[in-house]
């Protein structure tokens, strides 16, 4: 196989325009950011690399704070790259300058286990040290690519060069991996960063080793060590066919799995990619990109095992793997089915995990919220600012910057456009100007100023099925590949692209085998997937009945920001001859209602409801 | 409040005749017994009591385990007054010696406690040690009371004198509770048996004691202890008005309240076990009366939450529970909606908890299984031969004789008819002999051989619209008050009650709160729920769509036992345009199908299938 060699265009290259990505941006600088680093103050996560905490001391470090810390220095050299602040830098350089004062001689680097215990490595399956390591790892590459600051960069070589000394299989090594991945992707950044190809080679270490014979986990936890599936450890990643187990660790493996097989041409490791890939999106994956099926061990279960209330998961962090796992794949192939995923999970299952305001998370993200639903691990009927394990919140911090990176792709032959947002880029060829509304319509205008020769590819996505594009006014014929148009030309300072997208409102039906959405339809429209909220529908949701063929209209939602799209149209309400009864015989009473669907993404930003996705029809 | 006097007429004066109960409890003898007392040897639970187990050697003793032996031995017994046994005898001698011979000098008897740890009461609320006590309390009065045999008794007094001594509001002693319940109600049938007043204070200590300040559980776990409410340990039981956490704890707590309220006429506990049983019934309770709605925990939710798959539980322990609670609240009341609720789940989610062939147990009674059902803890898609906690196995070795004693109650003035199964009773009025097909069957003929002057309650289920009655072929036209029918007179040697409850097929709808069952219904018969199996619907349950209107029809079911009724009927059967898509666009296919539904606790008695009792309806 002959891997392409897309890149993503780094958010550095990128200006969002009007629309949702410049807003969500903002929120993050003015609201998630702030809030997030509040957070750590005030848990003490911060404090903790003081080193000082003593039984009895308030704030008790966790064996994963550390990372949330991390991610949120990532997320302010991602914010700060594109708004400079020097109150913001200062606060940053103080936390980074108390990192590296944390840092022990021989280079290891973690405040729980230099504090609170001396653990250090003995139990690598729940421990999150290697965990932490990478999240330090990728802040430091953010900070030093993209403000130049290489302090923690080097602290984070330094702790790199030390893991690379402990594990491996050279004799007096220790054949350990980690329980949750991470570092490998971030070894991976690290490497591209400075160069050194041991990172790499550590990297690749950690991704062979998993699920091999003997295997660590069984050796060290015992032989009725049951959760190594849960650790995608039972097999080697290569034999490995189905995502089985942690759904966030899962798809941060597959994304370091992809690197490594795309920076070594390894075809083997690639193929175990696209079949993951494949039983993911095709069997384990809900319609908002979402994944993990139980908060029962924040896993994967079973294939079309995917049920929408109180026993689901879909961890905004596993969105988030996911969407940079489709990411990886794309660039890898230039398929367009995998820019599709990458596009459903940040439109829908990453959106939906943060409020407009940027200051509140959901950890789970239910399809369907009822008053009975009953709230386990992380699960919360509405936002929440901050969790025990707050990985999502700060994942966020990072994550709504780096959307811009996922906008175009280019190799030294060609750009592709992904998501047709609102947005100025410097490209390598010039400046490519996209004007829309997208996703809330179809109409996209391409402006290219440049006057080499490349091919500009754009995406016609696969849930679309009708479109028309014109270059200069004159319309544009050929075929999509892979689901891109390409146009090949040397292109003018003048060149204009201009496609429509047609958006009509899609009735979705899920494979039968997904058994509680048999007799329900979900509604999507371009890219989004749309919810009924109580707010919108106050004869209830459950009870509601849509009517499959209609003529549905779009409108304005109340209290909801204005370039929002909702979708309105005919429904029945069922009501009860008896609403004490718990079981009772009689028919039903049915009303003729209008209902009123929202972009999923965005329901609970105006208060308590509840909401479902997937609506019962006829 | 007056309560009533009612006393269930005990198994030992009740003959089945032909009919389930007499096959069910004959298995019970063949094959229930005889497995679970091989299982409790293999694994080491009889062993246990050797108290000579050391760390190296297999078969490590559990802290539940005790209570499994007792369960047999309780079952034992029952099945021995009914089918004497030379050999079985022997064997249930030899246990009990060997049980008998581990009781420390101070009384104390735990086979665990006494071998592998020495942690004795250390941990009240997950340790069991009052469980386990509770359970051999109720395996000695059922010696004692249906063999004569006083050695277990005379073991299991000698031990609740130390509990007694030993936790209680005296100075000097530990003012704790168990954590998992069960110990009260042991010991009103200890006090029963025995005529000693200590172990019915001691039970009511237990349950007035239960969620008192200072909160025995936070202060042993600490104020963090955050799962009180799983033990029913939250606030006084009096002040308790809803069923939370785990769903036997809390129904055999309950058990224990309804016996010390009516023992000692306490209207308050009463009140508190009505509005209990209330909240159950009326919304945490499958319509099976399966209760406990989610395996996480094994607990009560909220209300409503009454999922159908994966995430619920419905342990065959929590329906017994149930079963035994309304027993007690209809004979302390003579309400027969009480008696619908032990009707209820007998026939459905407990007998659904054990293979006709009587060898296999569901812990989990699912209401729909699907090839995507993920199986938690103790949730499986087939019955299971044991588990490692093996509390369901057990309880149906003593349950399925004492089933007899759920048929009939009396009074110093009536005789209530609460199971309208073929029997033969012996009394204290006379003899009386029921006929029927029941539950297949409505029509039911009572023999009373009497010249005695009684009451004779005829309960006429809520589940009946339409009856006739009549006495020596003269019509009965009493109401019925609270469901039964009350003929009052000196009866003679010759008298025949006949009378015949309609039992057309019912469409049943659920509360609209219960959202996953919206647009779906569940057909009963009589007291039977009905579900669909593959077996017989072999285009599949999720994808099939029943015609609310129309004539069922009776009919035999291929692979079942003769008597079983089976329901014949309409249905559609939906299908993909695309098996493969996860999610797609377009319409489903239909075809005009037959359906046929079959009892349900009947259903994986021929070989693994998917299922489901709510069936979607149009």
């Amino acid at each position: 196989m002959q891997l392409k060699n897309y890149n993503s265009i780094h958010m550095t290259k990128v200006t969002p325009n009007d629309g949702i990505f410049k807003k969500r941006i903002k929120t993050c600088y003015s609201a998630t950011i702030p809030s997030s680093l509040q957070k750590c103050y005030e848990t003490g996560r911060i404090d903790a690399f003081k080193l000082d905490w003593q039984e009895g001391m308030p704030n008790k470090p966790h064996i994963f704070w550390d990372s949330d810390v991390a991610k949120v220095l990532e997320g302010i050299a991602n914010i700060l790259a594109l708004y400079p602040d020097k109150e913001l830098e200062k606060e940053y350089d103080k936390i980074i300058d108390l990192i590296a004062s944390a840092q022990q001689k021989d280079g290891y680097l973690n405040s729980f286990f230099s504090s609170v215990s001396s653990d250090r490595w003995q139990g690598l399956y729940m421990n999150h040290e290697l965990y932490c390591a990478g999240h330090l790892f990728e802040a430091a590459v953010a900070g030093y690519e993209l403000l130049g600051k290489k302090k923690l960069l080097e602290v984070a070589c330094r702790y790199a060069d030390y893991i690379e000394s402990y594990f491996g299989r050279k004799e007096g090594q220790v054949r350990g991996i980690p329980g949750h991945e991470e570092i490998e992707l971030a070894l991976i950044r690290l490497y591209k960063a400075t160069g050194e190809k041991r990172y790499f080679d550590l990297a690749k270490y950690f991704i062979d080793e998993r699920g091999t014979s003997p295997n660590y986990f069984a050796e060290v936890e015992g032989k009725n060590f049951t959760q190594i599936e849960r650790f995608q450890a039972h097999k080697p990643v290569r034999e490995q066919t189905e995502a089985v187990g942690h759904s966030v660790r899962a798809v941060y493996l597959y994304c370091g799995m992809a690197d490594v097989a795309r920076l070594s041409d390894d075809d083997e490791l690639f193929h175990a990619c696209e079949t993951l890939f494949e039983n993911i999106t095709r069997k384990r994956m809900y319609i908002t990109g979402g994944i993990g099926s139980s908060f029962s061990g924040e896993i994967f279960t079973t294939d079309y095992d995917l049920s929408n209330g109180s026993l689901m998961y879909a961890e905004s962090c596993a969105a988030i793997g996911l969407a940079r796992f489709a990411s990886r794949m794309f660039n890898a192939t230039g398929d367009g089915r995998y820019a599709e995923i990458v596009e459903k999970t940040i439109f829908n299952g990453i959106l939906s995990g943060i409020s407009l305001s940027g200051d509140k998370f959901f950890y789970t993200n239910y399809l369907e919220v009822d008053d009975n639903t009953y709230s386990y691990n992380h699960g919360a009927k509405e936002r929440q600012p901050w969790f025990d394990c707050s990985c999502c919140p700060t994942n966020f911090c990072r994550f709504l910057p780096e959307m811009l990176s996922y906008i175009w792709s280019e190799s030294d032959s060609e750009i592709t456009l992904n998501l047709p947002i609102a947005n100025s880029c410097q490209s390598t060829f010039g400046e490519l100007e996209v004007i829309s509304r997208y996703p809330y319509d179809g109409k996209i205008t391409v402006k290219v100023k440049s006057n080499k020769k490349f091919t500009l590819k754009l995406r016609i996505p696969e849930w679309c099925k009708k479109y028309e594009m014109s270059l200069n006014g004159v319309a544009v014929t050929e075929k999509a590949e892979k689901t891109y148009i390409a146009i090949n030309r040397t292109w003018s300072e003048t060149d204009v692209v201009e496609y429509n997208l047609d958006m009509p409102v899609r009735v979705i039906h899920s494979n039968l085998k997904i058994t509680g959405n048999t007799g329900r339809i979900a509604l999507m429209r371009g890219p989004l997937v749309y919810a009924c909220e109580t707010i919108d529908n106050p004869k209830g949701i459950a009870n509601m009945i849509i009517k499959k063929d209609q003529d549905f209209e779009l409108c304005e939602v109340a209290g909801l920001p204005a370039e929002t799209v909702g979708i309105k149209g005919k429904a029945v309400a069922e009501s009860s001859p008896d609403n004490e009864a718990l079981y009772f015989e009689g028919d039903l009473m049915r009303e003729n209602i209008e209902f009123i669907a929202i972009p999923y993404a965005l329901w609970n930003n105006r208060g308590a409801a509840n909401m479902a996705v997937w609506i019962r029809c006829e």
